[in-house]
């Protein structure tokens, strides 16, 4: 359509991130070609490196380029004994955000849906039932999101947790139910973790 | 943020792309980490490849990896001998998908500004001035934008044609003025081409 075939890919490649239709793509090919190659040659060393590198924590699941997270790395945070499960490392982001958590967290990269094959071990149920098991755990906070999989997930965990005594809370009131963890302003989930409740 | 360098890397890259915040950008990199690295990789390639081989055809300016683009090297477009003169490449695609031109382009890559630095030559019109007295030109279709500096710019165009004899058209009703021509839909675009009038 540019009669350009490199343009052309271009166009095609921007279109694989959210939200961008073949409009936006094209925007985004021209604004770059036009005024910004730098910041191209930049996006496309990021891409590469960000594909390439990062892997999940060893710990926790969450995206990391080493072995274990800044999180999990850090001995004070572990020493806390505290334990936030989350769907996906935007939700860690956000509660970071907060400032109210000094634990660690574990991070499912999902929920239970069997329907499309998710089952305890495909979120890491078996690495987590370790942590149970080895580490000084005091309480674990369901962090899953509001929907009826999170709260799927979240109830499957606490079983989980129940077996081996350790006490489980779900965060509570602020969060709107149906709604998605990581586009929830601090304020509300500052309340939600403070307002948490026994599992 | 996200406690991963090469993630925070990625997400301050992507803020180069028009339109893109923070909130978007972190989105388009956890979009591609967790579902899809082979497309993000595919953008890294895409993206290395246009930035550093994209440049503009010796004929008409326009972006293009070959010395011709695919337009100038037609010889039945060179063979019409109409020259339609626009301000971007987006423009000559805008022009293209009407089917109503078949003469080739001149591409400015903006328009003249002196408060910006943008004269004659920054917009290619020595080269203009070569294909005016080297080519058989029957026409010029003169498409620059309908703001103040596209109508300038189109007086200055019309003004060198003059001088040479050669015949020179202003692309008229349906583009709303103050408007941006790539932004047109083609139908409005064919009516501006069919009721040029002489300039
Ligand atoms: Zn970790
Ligand atoms: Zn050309």
């Amino acid at each position: 359509m540019s009669f350009s075939p490199l343009i052309d890919e271009l166009v095609v490649a921007f279109k694989c991130l959210p939200g961008v239709g073949a409009k936006s793509a094209q925007r985004m090919a021209f604004s770059l070609l036009e005024r910004n190659r730098e910041g191209g040659l930049k996006l496309s060393q990021a891409l590469h490196n960000a594909m390439e590198h990062i892997s999940n924590c060893e710990q926790c699941r969450t995206f990391t380029e080493s072995k274990l997270c800044g999180i999990c790395s850090n001995p004070s945070r572990i020493d806390n004994g505290d334990i936030c499960v989350v769907e996906s490392p935007q939700d860690v982001i956000a509660i970071e955000q907060t400032l109210q958590f000094k634990g660690t967290y574990f991070v499912l990269m999902g929920h239970l849906s069997p329907i499309d094959g998710m089952g305890p071990a495909e979120i890491g149920l078996d690495v987590f039932q370790q942590r149970l098991t080895q580490d000084a755990v005091k309480e674990v906070i369901l962090a899953t999101n509001p929907t009826v999989e999170g709260e799927a997930t979240a109830h499957y965990i606490s079983q989980m947790c129940k077996k081996q005594n350790i006490k489980t809370t779900r965060i509570a009131h602020g969060v709107p139910v149906g709604g998605e963890l990581e586009y929830i302003d601090g304020n509300t989930l500052t309340h939600a973790f403070t307002g948490r409740r026994d599992f």
